[in-house]
C-alpha cells in the first residue's frame, strides 16, 4: 500500500492505495479520526459487488453502519436523491461526530460528499472509490455536487473527505469500456503536467489494460499525486485548479449535445483533449507532432477522438456558452503547449469554429 | 456608521451598523469587491417596504439587479424554496462572479446564504439584515441552512458573507413583538460574555424600545462584536461557539413542542435563558440573585420567562434528546456562574425534570 497526502492545513487527509484495502477499510477509517455512527451511501451495482466486505470491516473495526441504497446512474445526482440520504440519516439519528463513506464511482462521491457537506452544517466522509474514473479524478479534491435539469453539477461545494481508500482490486469488476473512460483522465494528467507519465502510457497501455497490479498502482498514483499538487495550490478553483479541465470544456458540451447517453464521460473528455490540442496547434501554441501523439495515445486506449457522426459543430459551441466557466462571452479554454505544459486561453464561439471546422 | 470586522483570515469581512445604509447598499457591496450580477432574496413583505432603494442603491453602483421573492415565514426555510432560487439563478445565468443579497429576517439570510454555499459550488453573498434577531445574531458568522420537516436547520453549512450591511432605520418598520424577540439575544450576550451590556440594558430598555438611535447602534454593535469574537474563536462550532446557544436548548425544544406557533424565536429563548438559570442555580453554578436578574431583565423586555401553560415539561424534555447538539443520550447546556460568565454542563433528562419540576 501507497499513502499519499493532501495538504490543505486542517483540511488535509490521506489516499492509500493498495490491493486489498476494501477489507481493511474500518481499520484505515478509525487511524483517520473516524468513529461512531457511518453511512455507507452506495448503488446497487456496487452494493452486489462490495458493500458486504465493506459492512464486514466496519463491523469488525465497531462502527455502526447504516446503508444508504441510491439508484444506479447520472440522473439520479439530483435533489430528490439527496432528500433521500437526509431522510435516512435523521431516521437513524445521525449525529455531528457521524460520517459518511461514498463507496462507487463519481455519481455517488459527488452525491454522497454533498450530503455530508450540508448535512448538520458538515460531517466527515470517506471516499472508496470503484471506478477508475472516481479513484484518479473525482475522488480527490473535494468538489461535490448535484445535477440541475439546466447543467451538470451547478449545485455543490468544496469540501475535502478524511481519507481516500482506492482499492485497486475493485477495478476487476468494473466494464472494459469504463476503464477506457477512466484512462482519459489519466492520459489528461499526463499533458497537463508529466510528460514521463505521458511516455509511460504510450509504452505500456496494454499492461495496465491488463491491470498488471504494480503498473496499475504507478499510474493511479502518480495520477492522484498530480490532482492532489494541483488541488493545494487552489483548493476552490479561484485560477489554476481550472488546468485539470483540460479536454473537459469541449468534453462537457460534447456530453449535453448528445443528452448524456451516446458517451461516457471519459470518452467525450478524450475528444475534448484531442480537439483542444487542435485548437492549441491552431492558435500556434504547439506543433503538430504533439497533436499527433495525444490522437495516437487516445486512440490505443480505445478512446474516440473525433466529433461523432452528427453532432454539428455549431450547437456544441452554442452549449459552451452555457459552461459555468465561461465568463462575458468568451469560452475558457486549457491549451498545450507541448506534452506536460498547459496554459489558459480565451477564445470565441466564430474562433472555435474556424479552427475545428476546418 | 461603525464598521466592525470579523476576523476569519480569507473569509474575513465587514460589518457596517449605522441609519440610511440601505441607501447606500450598492456603493457599500463595491467596496467589499461585489461586483456584476446579484441577485436580492427576499418576501413579499420586506419588499413592499425595502426592495425599491435597494434596487435603486445596486443599480446605481452599477449591478445588474436580479429579484426572488421567497413566501414570507419559517415554513418555507425548506428545499423547495432553495430550488426556486437555483432555477431563477440559472435562468439569468448567474456566474461564478454573481452574488446573492439577503435582504430579511433570519429565514431569507439563512436560506440566501446556503443557496449562495452551494450554488456553483459557492457564490459570494451579502446579508442585510432587517430584523432586531437577524441584526444581531443570524446576519454574523455564516451559519445558513434550511429545516427538513423532522428538525430545524438539520442542512446547511458554514459560509461566511462578504459584508454585512446593518441598516438600524429598518426596524422602525419592526412590529413590537418582533422587536421584544430580538432583544432576548441581546440580553444572552449580556449574560454569556458582557455584564456591562446586561446592566445597561437594565438601566435604558426603555430608550431601546423607543429606538433612540444612539442606544440602539451601541447595542447592536457590542452585540456583533461579541457574535464575532466568539465566531473568530471557533468559526465551525467544534466546541467554544456553542455558547451562543445560552437558552437555545430549551428555546430550540419548546419551539419544537408548540410546532414554532405558539412563540417566536427570541420569546422561546427567553424562556430558555430563565430556566437555563435556574438550572444553572440547582448545579450551585450561580445565586439567586442572577436567576432573579434574569428573569427581571427578561420581563422587563416584555418577554415570557415561564414554560407555557399545555407544555409538560416531559414532552419538553423528551424533544431535547433529539436536538442536534445532544451526544450519547446527555443533553448539553449552557449554564450561567454569573452574569457574564458561562460554561457547559451535560445533564441527564432526569436531572432536567428534578431541577425544573420542583
Amino acid at each position: 500500500m501507497r499513502t499519499l497526502r493532501v495538504n490543505l492545513g486542517d483540511r488535509s487527509y490521506p489516499i492509500h492505495i493498495g490491493t486489498g484495502l476494501i477489507a481493511r477499510a474500518g481499520e484505515l477509517m478509525g487511524q483517520s479520526g473516524i468513529a461512531g455512527k457511518v453511512g455507507i451511501v452506495t448503488n446497487p451495482v456496487v452494493a452486489g459487488l462490495y458493500l458486504g466486505a465493506v459492512e464486514e470491516s466496519l463491523r469488525r473495526a465497531g462502527f455502526q453502519v447504516t446503508t444508504v441504497l441510491i439508484p444506479n446512474g447520472e440522473e439520479h445526482k439530483n435533489l430528490d436523491s439527496l432528500a433521500s440520504i437526509y431522510d435516512r440519516l435523521i431516521a437513524a439519528r445521525f449525529e455531528r461526530g457521524s460520517s459518511l463513506v461514498a463507496l462507487g464511482g463519481g455519481v455517488v462521491g459527488d452525491l454522497a460528499g454533498f450530503a455530508a457537506a450540508t448535512f448538520l452544517r458538515g460531517i466527515p466522509y470517506v471516499q472508496i472509490p470503484t471506478t477508475l474514473l472516481a479513484q484518479v479524478d473525482s475522488s480527490v479534491g473535494g468538489k461535490t455536487g448535484i445535477n440541475h435539469p439546466r447543467g451538470k453539477n451547478l449545485i455543490g461545494a468544496f469540501y475535502q473527505p478524511k481519507v481516500v481508500i482506492i482499492d485497486l482490486d475493485a477495478l476487476r469488476s468494473l466494464p472494459v469500456r469504463e476503464f477506457g473512460a477512466g484512462l482519459a483522465e489519466v492520459i489528461k494528467y499526463g499533458i497537463i503536467k508529466d510528460p514521463e507519465l505521458f511516455s509511460f502510457l504510450e509504452g505500456n497501455l496494454e499492461r495496465l489494460v491488463r491491470l498488471e497490479p504494480e503498473d496499475l498502482e504507478r499510474v493511479v498514483a502518480e495520477s492522484c499525486a498530480i490532482k492532489a499538487a494541483v488541488v493545494e495550490e487552489d483548493e476552490y478553483e479561484q485560477d489554476y485548479r481550472a488546468v485539470l479541465n483540460f479536454g473537459h470544456t469541449i468534453g462537457h458540451a460534447l456530453e449535453a449535445a448528445t443528452r448524456y447517453e451516446a458517451l461516457l464521460h471519459g470518452e467525450a473528455v478524450a475528444v475534448g483533449m484531442v480537439q483542444a490540442a487542435i485548437l492549441s496547434r491552431g492558435e500556434g501554441l504547439c506543433d503538430e507532432e504533439t497533436v499527433a501523439r495525444i490522437r495516437r495515445l487516445v486512440e490505443k486506449a480505445g478512446l474516440p477522438g473525433e466529433l461523432p457522426v452528427g453532432v454539428g459543430l455549431a450547437r456544441l459551441v452554442e452549449g459552451l456558452s452555457l459552461d459555468k466557466k465561461s465568463t462575458g462571452g468568451k469560452i475558457k479554454f486549457v491549451l498545450c503547449r507541448g506534452i506536460g505544459e498547459v496554459e489558459f486561453g480565451w477564445l470565441t464561439a466564430q474562433q472555435i469554429i474556424a479552427r475545428l471546422g476546418a
